[in-house]
Parts: C-alpha cells; sequence; structure tokens
C-alpha cells in the first residue's frame, strides 16, 4: 500500500485530497500546523507540525518515511497572498520539505502550483508546453521559481516528481470572503450581492474534482507540470446567475454596481489536454449542479454556525 | 558608521571583501560557520553560526541590526558544486536570511550572484540587459531562481538589494584543485602541467578586485543585476604562459596533453559597462602583475605549509 504524506491538509483542497487518497487505497499521513481536525476521517494519521520549523519538520517525516508526499501547504489569506513576504518563507520550507522527503527515501512528489505561473496577458487558453511562465506575482514568481528548481533537482535526485497548477476551485471550506461563497452567503441572507460587470472568463472546478485530479496525477507517473482545470471556459457572470438560480432571487444581483478589478485578466482557461491524456483524468458532472451542492453546503454550515452560537 | 553583516566571510571571496569594507569606514560583523580565522582582522565582529540554522541566524541577525548585508555563503565544493542538491538548501536558507535581515531593520542587501546565471551558447559578451538569463546548472537554476525572488520580494519590503555576478576570480585562499592554483602548485613543485589546449576566452580578476568591487556596489545605491569582471578577453593559454613565465620553466606545460571539456562554452566575457559607469568602478591594474603576486602568496604559502609539517 502506498503511503503518502499530505501538507496542508486541514485546508479548503486538502481535505477532499484526503479523501481522494483514502478512496484509493493509500495509507496517508496529514501535516497540518493546528489542532487535528476530527472530522476528516479516523484513518488518517495526523502529524501535528509547523513546516517552518525545520528540525521538527524533518523528525516527522523522517519518522514516516512515505513513499509519496502531495504538498500544498502555502500562504492562503485572501487577498494578501499575492504580495506577502511569506511567499518567500513558503518557497524555502517546500525546498527544505523536498530536500527531506528525498532524503527519507521519498520516491514521488506532487506539488500544488497554480495558474499565476503563466503570462496572463495573451494566449485564449493557457497551455502547459505553450504559454510563457512570466508571473506577475510574488505568489506565481515564488511557485514558479520552487518549479523550476524541483523540475532540475528532481532527475538528479532521482524523484518522481509531478507539479499540478490550479485553476479557479471552489467548494466546501472556502475562504467566506472569495467570489462563490461571498455570492452565496449574501444570498443565503437575503442581501443584493453588487457585483461588477462578471464578463471575466474563468475556469471554474469543483474543489473535490480539483483533489481527484491531484491524486490521479500522484498515482499517475507522469513527470512535469500539468494544468488542474475543467477546460471549460464560464463567464463569472454565468456562476453567479446559477447561484441566484439556487436563491430563486436573481433580482438580488446588481451588475455593474462595482467596477471590474483594473488588473484582471479578461480570460484564464486551462489546456486540459495534458490533464486527459496523459494523467487520464476529467472533471465529473456539470458546473451547475455542482454550484447547487455547493450551496447547500454552505446552507447546512450557516444551520450548524446558528446551532452553535444558539 | 555603516555596519554591514557578510556571510561566507571566511572564504576565498570573503576575506578580501571584509578587507575592502573595513577600508570604506564599515563596521563589519563576519558571519561563519567554522572557528575564527584569526588572520582577517581585530577590527571585525565574528559571529559563528550555521545559516542553515534558521533560528540560530535569526537571533544573530536580530541581535546585530545592521543596515547592510553582503551574502557571499553558499556550496562551494569543487566541481560537486555545480549539480549539488545543496543548492536547494542554500537558496532557502537565502530566502530565509533575507527575509530575517529585512525583518531586523536591514536596509541594503548585496547577493553573489554568478555568469552561471546567464545562457552560455550565444552572445560574445554577457550583459546583464541583453543576455537571456537560462542557466544551464543547478547551481546557476538556484541563483537565478534566487535573483528573480529577491528582484520581485525587495521593492515591496522595501529593502534596497543589487546583485553581483561573479566572473572568474583568483588569487590568495583559492580552491587548490581549481585552475590557477592548480596550474601554479604544479609548476612551483617543478612537475609536468598537462592541460587542454586552453583556447577558451574568459574573464579573469583578481578576487581583491571582485572584493572591491562588491564593497563598491554595496557603498552605491545601485538597485538590480551587476557584472564583476574585468571585461577583459583573455585566454586561458596566456594565464597558464603567465605562471609559466613566473616559473622561468614555459617548458613544463604540455599544452594538448588532455582534451577540452566537451561541455566547456569558448567565450564567457562581462559586460563591464554597468559596473563602471553606474557603480563608477573599474579594476586596477594588468593581469600578468596579479599573476605574479598570487604565484609569491602560493610561494608563501607552501613555505608555510612546510614550516607547519616539520
Amino acid at each position: 500500500m502506498s503511503s503518502v504524506v499530505v501538507t496542508g491538509a486541514s485546508g479548503f483542497l486538502g481535505r477532499p485530497l484526503v479523501a481522494a487518497l483514502l478512496r484509493r487505497g493509500c495509507s496517508v499521513h496529514a501535516l497540518g500546523r493546528s489542532a487535528i481536525p476530527h472530522a476528516i476521517s479516523a484513518q488518517v494519521r495526523w502529524h501535528r507540525v509547523d513546516l517552518f520549523d525545520r528540525a521538527a519538520t524533518r523528525e516527522v517525516i523522517q519518522g514516516i518515511r512515505a513513499n509519496g508526499l502531495i504538498h500544498l501547504a502555502w500562504e492562503t489569506a485572501h487577498g494578501r497572498y499575492w504580495q506577502s513576504s511569506k511567499n518567500l518563507d513558503w518557497t524555502a520550507a517546500s525546498l527544505q520539505l523536498l530536500l527531506d522527503f528525498q532524503d527519507s527515501g521519498g520516491r514521488r512528489a506532487v506539488i500544488a502550483g497554480s495558474s499565476a505561473e503563466y503570462d496572463w496577458s495573451g494566449a485564449p487558453v493557457l497551455d502547459e508546453a505553450r504559454t510563457p511562465l512570466r508571473p506577475a506575482s510574488l505568489y506565481g514568481k515564488s511557485k514558479n521559481a520552487l518549479r523550476e528548481l524541483v523540475e532540475a533537482w528532481a532527475p538528479l535526485a532521482g524523484l518522481s516528481w509531478a507539479w499540478g497548477r490550479i485553476f479557479n476551485i471552489f467548494g466546501p471550506f472556502e475562504y467566506p470572503e472569495r467570489l462563490v461563497p461571498r455570492a452565496i452567503r449574501t444570498l443565503q441572507d437575503g442581501r443584493k450581492l453588487a457585483f461588477d460587470d462578471g464578463a471575466q472568463i474563468r475556469d471554474f472546478l469543483h474543489v473535490d474534482d480539483a483533489a481527484d485530479a491531484l491524486a490521479e496525477l500522484h498515482t499517475s507517473s507522469y513527470g512535469g507540470a500539468v494544468n488542474i482545470g475543467s477546460g471549460e471556459p464560464v463567464a463569472v457572470r454565468d456562476v453567479i446567475n446559477g447561484i441566484a438560480e439556487c436563491a430563486g432571487r436573481p433580482e438580488l444581483v446588481d451588475y455593474g454596481a462595482r467596477p471590474a478589478p483594473a488588473d484582471s485578466p479578461t480570460r484564464l482557461i486551462a489546456s486540459v489536454g495534458r490533464l486527459r491524456d496523459v494523467v487520464g483524468w476529467s472533471p465529473r458532472g456539470h458546473l451547475r449542479d455542482r454550484l447547487r451542492e455547493t450551496w447547500e453546503w454552505w446552507k447546512a454550515d450557516a444551520a450548524r454556525t446558528t446551532d452553535r452560537n444558539r
């Protein structure tokens, strides 16, 4: 049975990733800085460790001696993570984690990258082989620098590696301030949603699908970068309309009430040929259904929160 | 008075750099992993610390609270450093050092880069503005990745920074296996020097000059990468001939006795316009004189070693 270390295992993408690995029969070692989230699974071995503490992390990694690693942990503070100096801390900690994982006998590592590594100013579809890697943000530059080093080092160290470039994901446990949960919660509260024109075209994928794709990428032997996306161009307005449909209150959405962000590209779509043909993975289900599931999850979450506050 | 932290201060380039900073009236804090080299100077505050131990390094850096930092320390194991995984350790440790330096109130950092960051396959002269950064080695890739991140982060953090790309340097305390000391020691022993055709064109600079240029770069406010070189194209054969002249034994050099390394570029010369015009620094003295000084230093070193072994 394959044993896999997962960093950021209690996070938005980490939770469904652990589930996806368990479905594949992996023995999962979850690393996290915070307390053990009991909700995940009793089958998971949980290790509480600060990845910025190299000595402590090294000790945990050497104790586990796993074959596999899926490294998700990174700075995620909403809005601020783009230019935060924490990106440098995470680049350093990631290099050290990979060195220590390989040194402990690790065989295959999959690291979470980002669509932000690409040049966003040009091509309508972001492609692993053709789109230039010209990140604009410190976040994108840090991920890209890490990927360059892993790409150069891993073959020398005999480590199998892959890099999953995540696009727009949504679902349970997302940061409430982000697009989809903000829209859902506003409409569930019966409040008006002031929005821009919603014309931007994006690549939306349910977080469970993204997690499943990452688990499949880890299971495969593919070496290199792979986009993790749906490949479906969808206007942000269509996502908002899907949510408004769940609410049955389309009149609450006020398009054009806010200006569109000046520096936001009109179109960010993943080329998914490599994910489909080489990894053999495609998304299941339709966006509308996935949005409805997410709507229901947030409704249940609000009920749980209300219960707790009583 | 400006206070400057120097890493790798007991190394080949570090020793003359400390001297160059003292000449400029700086208060120097030298960081090194090994025992204090008494030879450097009594005016230097020495701090013994392992830069791979972030907590210990951070404590030292926060205790000093220097304005300046010149970061030289890196993997230097002769021959092996090009593809060593230690390059990743050094990239990580360098990021952490810079974060902690800036956090402790640091104002200006100068970091040692390398000609190995450039694409070596094309231009006859390697230029900061025009030559593509396409490093072939893990060493070059690591330096380049670090530079990319510092370039993106430093303006956000309000840190002034510069990056000195070192070319071929020679002088006292060089690794004995490297080109110049190997030639000098072989000829001083009266042994035959088996060499390739010596046709490669390189940019040679005495280590004292390189150190002086780095100190001047630190003193300047220039932000960005600057080549640290002589700008003079010299055939390796001419350097060897200069050394053979010191020996008075030109017949000991056997050109063509070895094949030239297959992957070694024919020509690596620094464009020095930026160093001269923006930093205001040019090398002093002639290569032949500098080689003779170096010859004398190794002769004295051999005498010292013999004395010690008696």
